[in-house]
């Protein structure tokens, strides 16, 4: 298990040398699944589950001892647009609702046996209105992220990600039409309630934030346009890749905040999973842009990791059958 | 919890006294999700899983202490007609892999914390070809359903429902088609693992059969074209209804198996829920014929009752965020 440093600039990220999948383990595991007492290919994505944690891990039966799971919380100056129905300072009620186990993510993570950290990054002071300058100076941007790649505990066996921001389905939104292109209207939803009068809002704030940093490579862009939760969610993606820990993202805030790492190079994203199908319009077309299959769709729109924590569960199933089922010979089959 | 007692004929079905939702636990239930730390709607389908099992359980904030799982395993006389490529030797030896701990339904009963049992029906005495014969006398259906009844724990609180029977993906496409129409080949699929002359087999010997039994009651179809397993899958499910408790059909072979109640009278099945869209092509059109949709899709086709054990770690997710968050009135929100 290697600990990532912090990065000294977001350029660092495409120099950083990074693990890659064991194909030994994955071919081991895959002659396990053909083994075991079932038809070839019948448990279907739990069977690519299995193959894909034994790459990663590194061993052709991987266990989950330990399951993280970290929410990172930011505040957004696009709230002074009007692009959301609920005050920013409903973010860091939540994360008293997170530390007092009242939300949803904690019941789903105490169903799903993750260990649940939240990480709130300065929520007296939102980033700047991406219509007027960029969100994040690079050194904020840089701050967040080494938040993030410090929180992840090298130890578990996977992580889950999970986020809280009033005004971040505004953000992804940004991030996602400006990372993977289509028509802005595309990527907005009604995020935590917007009415009509609000998604036009939306829409606008989108067009003339991605039209004021059009040009910008991928990880500028992430400054320009995100958040600082986006920022450490992207942290965590790579501290734990560097000590290959598969990674759950939650939705469509988790998907639009690791954009600009696909951006940048797709591959930094390997190790990464998507939970949840998002009940957002945007996050179907921001999956198919990177190529990506969400393991659940459950009409879900909440974020915090919520998804994440269900898919968890799908993922323990998986390695549970990978590992405890019997093998043909050892049931006398065939 | 009020038990079942064993039926007299087929036709007693039509004439039970079943109990229907508690209107009153139902709004109760709405009400508090209304109240949760979220958005409306943004847990999506789980806030429909919890006002549903409010329903059936009676209680605003219902709970699952004991779930069920069972998983019945019969014979079929329509492999005489080669349209499997595995022997029906097989059945026993998976119900011998099933006491021994070994199948995938074993590992995610315990991943999902469901009591397992596995019912064999006469594996030594399969039912007759379809395709020259009745499957079973109206006598030898009507104990089997009265086994399935009888197999229900009235104290449990939720009942997962599975089946093994080499053959049976031939016994449900007869099934569907008989009583949701279509043509055959739309109810075929490669069950576990016929190639292409035995699907082509596979819609011959599903044309004949409908056509030998065409004209009986949805109850008679049953007997005519099904197996004990399906039959006993009918008995639990009336017994589960009975005792208020909500029903978690795997796939395919599940959902085909009470299409029979379905086309008797489709309220007969509202405590039930589908829980796995199979990866059987004829899933999804039976699903859209019985007006149901599927909790998960990941894709696998292997019966046993692995889907509905998935299902129920998302209804015990549903349930843990109903019962366990906090309303904005506690966390001081709004």
């Amino acid at each position: 298990m290697k600990s990532l440093t912090p990065l000294a600039s977001l350029d660092a990220i495409l120099s950083l040398d990074l693990p890659v999948p064991d194909i030994g383990s994955m071919d081991a595991a895959r002659a396990r699944q053909a083994s075991l007492t079932k038809p070839p290919g019948s448990l279907g994505r739990l069977e690519d589950l299995a193959v894909f944690m034994a790459g990663w891990r590194g061993t052709a039966r991987p266990r989950i001892d330990r399951a993280q799971a970290l929410v990172f919380a930011g505040n957004h100056g696009i709230c002074a647009q009007g692009v959301n129905p609920y005050p920013q300072a409903v973010t860091a009620l939540m994360v008293r609702n997170f530390a007092a186990g009242g939300a949803a993510i904690n019941q789903l993570c105490r169903v799903a046996d993750a260990a649940l950290s939240v990480v709130a990054l300065d929520l007296d002071r939102p980033t700047a209105d991406f219509t007027q300058a960029p969100a994040m100076t690079e050194a904020d941007c840089l701050a967040a992220l080494n938040r993030g790649l410090a929180s992840v505990d090298p130890t578990a066996d996977v992580l889950i990600l999970g986020e809280m921001g009033i005004g971040n389905s505004t953000v992804s939104a940004a991030l996602a039409h400006a990372i993977c292109g289509g028509a802005p209207g595309d990527r907005i939803g009604r995020g935590t309630g917007s009415d009509a009068a609000g998604l036009a809002r939306k829409a606008d704030v989108v067009a003339r934030g991605v039209a004021l940093h059009a040009g910008l490579d991928p990880l500028r862009l992430l400054a320009a346009l995100g958040g600082r939760e986006q920022a450490a969610i992207c942290g965590a993606v790579l501290a734990a890749r560097a000590a290959r820990i598969p990674v759950l993202l939650d939705g469509y805030i988790c998907t639009a905040a690791v954009a600009p790492l696909h951006g940048a190079n797709p591959a930094l994203l390997d190790h990464c999973l998507i939970a949840h199908q998002s009940a957002e319009p945007g996050h179907a077309r921001l999956c198919a842009a990177m190529a990506r299959q969400p393991i659940l769709s459950l009409g879900m729109a909440l974020g915090e990791g919520t998804g994440a924590a269900l898919a968890l569960m799908v993922l323990r199933g998986a390695l549970a059958c990978h590992d405890g089922m019997a093998t043909f010979a050892e049931a006398g089959i065939g």
